[in-house]
Order: C-alpha cells, then structure tokens, then sequence
C-alpha cells in the first residue's frame, strides 16, 4: 500500500484589474478541491519566501492577463527574474501550466500561451494542457459550456474591459476551475511515479 | 497627373465545406469593390495558368480553415510546393494577408495565422495587417461588429461546424470584406509608391 | 514492491530526403536504451495496424522536417487525419514531445515545434520539453555540444541541403538520443504514478 | 516630377548589455544610408519627445535581446505603455520590422519576432520582413553570409553571453544594416505611394 501524495501546485499570476486575480482564485480552488497543497502568488510583489515556495512545487501555473499580444508586463518582469532559476535548473522538470484573460474572445490569448509553453521549456518544464473539447459540435453549443471560446494549451476567459471583476463569465471560472482540478490531478500522478 | 493604378491582388485559399470560400469570396469582393483586379484560386485545385496568375499579383492572401491547430492540409501541400517560388524569391516584396474559419471562437486560429506570417517571411512579403479595433471596449459591443472576435494578424471567422457555408456570421463576412478593400488600397499605394 | 513498468513510446515522423529519418532512429535508439518498447511509424506511409500502435502508446514523439516555416505537407496530412482520435479523445493525457530538421541554424524551427505543441494541446496531451541547457554560456563553447542550437521546446537540427543523411550533425543525433531517453524516463514515471 | 521622399524611420530597442545595442545602430546606419531620417530610442529610457517622435515616424523598428523566451521586460514595459498608443490607432498603417539577439543560435528568437509581429498587427501596422534568403543552400555557406541563422521575419544576432558588444558577429550586424535599408526603402515607396 502506497501512501496518498498530496502534491504542492504554485499559482503565479499578474491580475491587472482583478479579471485575472478571478480565475487565478479558480485555479486554486480547483487544485485544492483535488487535494492539492496550494501556493496563490502575486508575482508582482514575490517576495522571497514565495520564489522559495515557487522552488518547492511539483506544478507552477502561470497566469496573466493578455495586453497588447502578450502577458502584462508584470508578468514579464517576473518571467526575466526566473532566470536566476534557469540557471540552476531549479524548475526543470516540474510541471506547468497556463491561463489567460482578455476583452475580445480570441484576442491574441494564444500567443500569451504560447509564451507560456516556451517559458516553461526553458526551464525544462513539462506543458500540462487544458484537456477539454470545447461545447462548439453544434450549433446548440452553449455560451455556458467549458472552454467556451476553444482553447487547448490552457484556460482562456474573456471578460469586458468595462465590468469589473465580479463578472467574470461562470463558465470561464468552470473552465479554470477545470485546469485546477486537471494540473493537481496530473501532478498526484507525476509525484507517485517518481516515488515508485 | 499619375494615372490610376489597378492592383492585382490574389486570394489563395482552401475550404473544406464552404464556410471559408464564403470568406474568400468576401475577400474579392471588398478587393473588387475598392478597385483591385481579384484572382480568387482554390489551392486544392491550382493549375499553371493560376500559379502565374499569383506570380504576376501585387498582393496574395492565403486563407484556410483551421483544423487541428493550423491550416488544412491542402494549404500546407500548396505552401510546400509554393518553395519552387522560394528559390527563385518570385514573390519578393509583395504584399500578404491571410484569414481563417474554424468552429470556435478562438480555436488556435491565431496560429493559422502566424504560419501565414511566417509562409510571407519566408518568402519576403510584407504583412498587412487587419487594421480593425474589435467592438469590445463595452458591455455594449455587439456579435455584429466588425472584428467580433478581437483577432488582429488577418480575419477571423467562428462557423458552427453542424451548419453550412449560409450560416456564415454576417459580421465574419463584412471583417472579410473590410480585409478585401484594406489590402486593394494597400497594394495600391505600394504600386504608386514603386512607380513614383 | 513494484512490477517494473516498460513504457510504450511511439515515433511518429515524416523525412523528406532522409535527414529527419536519421534523428526518428536516434530518439527511437534513445528511448530504447532507456528501457522502452518504441514504434517508428513513417506517417506517409501509415496503415492501419500503425495507427492502432499509435492509439496504445504512452507517448508520442512528432518529428518532421521543417520546410517553408513549418512541418511537411506529409506531417500535415498525417496531423489532420488524427482529427479521428480527437473527435474520441483517443490520445487524451498520452505525453507528447517533437524534434525537427532544417537546413539553416534557425530557420523556423520554433515554428514547426509551435505547431506540435498546439497539436499535442488539441488532442489534450502533456507536452515534454527537452530539458537540455544549451552548451553557450561561453565562447568556449563547442557545436558538439548537446543542444548546440538552443532550443527548448523540442530537439531541433541543422543539415546541409546538399549533403545526405550520413552528414547529419553528430551534436544533433547525440540531441535527439537525449530526447529519446526523456520522453520514456518521464513515459515510465507518468504510467508507474497511474499504477500507484 | 515628383519631390524626393524621406522617409522617417525610428528604432524603439532596448538592450541589456549592449550587443542589441550595436544591432539597432546598425539598422540605424543602414536606414541612414538608404536616405531616411533615423530616431534611435532606447525604450527604457524613452521620454515624451521620444513618444512624440514615434508617432510622428513612417516606420518603427522594435529591437530587444530575447530572454527566457521573449523580449526583455524593459521592451515589454514600452509595449504595453504603447496601448496608449492603440486606443487612438495612432501607429495604424505606419510601417513595422524587427531584430533580436541571443546567446543561442536559435534560442527561440523567432518567439520574439513573433511577438512584434503580434503587437505590430494591434497597431494595424503593416510587417516588413528581412527579405534574404539564408547562405545555407551548399556545405560551402559561409558563417559571414547575411542571414547566416536562416531567419525571415526579421534579423536574428547570436553574440556568445560572456563577450562584449564589440564582439557581435560582423555578419549579424551586416544583416541589421540590410534590414534598415530595406525598411527605408519601402517606407520610401510607400509614402511616396500616399503622395501619388
């Protein structure tokens, strides 16, 4: 009999007006709910502990808004500051994921992910995807459904840059509630193997 | 006094069940509209005459459906023997736009579209760009404006996939159009400039 | 006491003039020697039987060259036709990783890597990066170094167009044994935490 | 007769250790020579003149070392500075191109090209590619031909990480040189072809 592995997921994010902030707090509850220890981190103000916590992760997911084509600058300064982590290895082979947040429904969200998928490759990280079909096989699809809008590399939510935060779409909520679930899930199972 | 130019702009494109020749065809039209004499040439079917036809063009769109992420791949076997072009840099300096459908609203178009970027690079054309703020400034913005989707390298088309090439969102097809007369006027100001 | 687990990794390439084939048979070599079962499919050429082969792997591998800024028409044949499996989400969670050949230094390499990982993300596959620090933090570094490229998404080469396969660059080879063994160290880790 | 045109050309660079500096200067000199008025600003620095000189440019040049992936966070500070910019379209159908520099030969530069073609098309500005075919068609190329990496969305520079500027590769600062010529060049037609 093997003893249960909780896995430790870090969730290092930019929220600029708060959109983004909405769906890191999914993420997080979806991780936590599949049994996860997790780590919310503000990446625009780590402090030291928080890179320490970032170290001890079996999964960092990274999130920020979509400005301009790609994650906020926010964002950026932080993934420039990883590279002191580069360096040493210190995130290889951890697990990674990613979602985004942006005023139009397509928006360039997947550039910001793309972004993601090499940050994560340079460190030598292994790219967990989203994982679901999108409701679109019909015409009777629902603005309701997961993955609404038909992204794969992550979770992708829109939001109107006129409304604040607590109108965010509940189904883009589901959906980043989803990769929670899916990059705590995966980790519990990456973690028990290398403990076999 | 200049005399009027007429530019030549070609659309290149593939559809697999009509939604994306229901672009093409709007592409033509807006070129025609502003102008331009249009080549519109299935690539699945290119003869000859019509690789002569895009040789002789000011201006080439490539337009595809999106399937698993990118281009069909009738696009890619027409982007793979357009290298004869390559060698000789037959389409140097001309002018390139690309557009693309696919069933959701985001759906990895964006990459279909990067590879268009990338195909013109490779190729030493110049990108022109959509040029269209979406509607997405307001709670208020609606699925009829232009550029519903927020997509900036070229347009973007969502059709359901369960209906046919009518059910085409009237605001894809004016986004199409819009790109038609922006590369007809562009390529016209680049023929004028060229013989100024 | 654990039964030890023998992952199942499957090479799924195209090679045009037989460089790309040279780099299918070294990641198939370097997943062996680290204790796989390997299938090299030639997607050109894929029956039935291969596709079956593919469908009950652990993992796996994309390889093409890169012509015109992205992979073969032949990958891209072979990439639409699995629409199938995503339709049935037949490959969902199998790991995914991918090596290309070019004939320039960089030469869009990034790009053909891009599209698998997108491909990897619409079939809901983990993507493995190759985890290799590139051999350039000095001037004395060497091109025998692992990586010599630097590239991190996947294993990338460089071949002379007008020298044959028996000319591929012994950096690159050594590179894509070295993704060989990754993808089924992390194959084994990621089946044996399934078993936990 | 038609008055001579010069064309205005800025280059917006940041560079952190001063190679990518002698890469916008080189772009800089080749513009300079091919006729235009050139602006060399360093975003990181950028003031409100400056701002004011971009504006006022018939072309911008975006330069930055590729870190972790992507541009610096410096350039990334001054792209989403630039949404200013995009809420009044005031870089619409100016003209855009762009170089990078890494210690790799690859190193996901073109992730970074990719990145300014994206912020570029939110400006609706329209790309101008490098426009050279590679020296890699023979064994014989030379690594001190222009576009010795094989890039075409823009120019690439690799300079060893612990060496100098004066050390950048007289090849990679010939190919920025192309690269301002042929931006000068075609701002040159094309603000010619508005005045037609």
């Amino acid at each position: 009999m093997t003893t249960p592995v909780t896995p430790v997921v870090a969730v290092a994010y930019h929220s600029g007006y708060g959109h983004t902030a909405v769906l890191a707090e999914a993420v997080r509850d979806g991780a936590a709910a599949a049994g996860a220890t997790v780590h919310l981190v503000d990446v625009e103000k780590i402090t030291d502990e928080q890179w320490a916590l970032l170290d001890a992760s079996d999964a960092i997911v990274f999130g920020s808004p979509t400005y301009m084509g790609t994650a906020s600058a926010a964002f950026h300064a932080f993934a420039e500051a990883s590279s002191k982590r580069w360096f040493s290895a210190a995130w290889k082979d951890k697990l990674a994921a990613g979602f985004t947040n942006s005023a139009s429904k397509s928006g360039d969200k997947l550039h910001t992910l793309q972004f993601f998928t090499v940050l994560a490759a340079q460190h030598g990280m292994h790219w967990v995807s989203l994982g679901l079909h999108p409701g679109w096989n019909a015409s009777t699809a629902s603005e309701n459904d997961l993955n609404r809008l038909g992204i794969f590399l992550g979770a992708g939510a829109q939001s109107n840059s006129d409304e604040g935060p607590d109108a965010v779409h509940k189904a883009d909520i589901a959906t980043a509630e989803h990769l929670g679930r899916r990059i705590a899930d995966t980790a519990r199972t990456f973690v028990a193997g290398k403990a076999a």
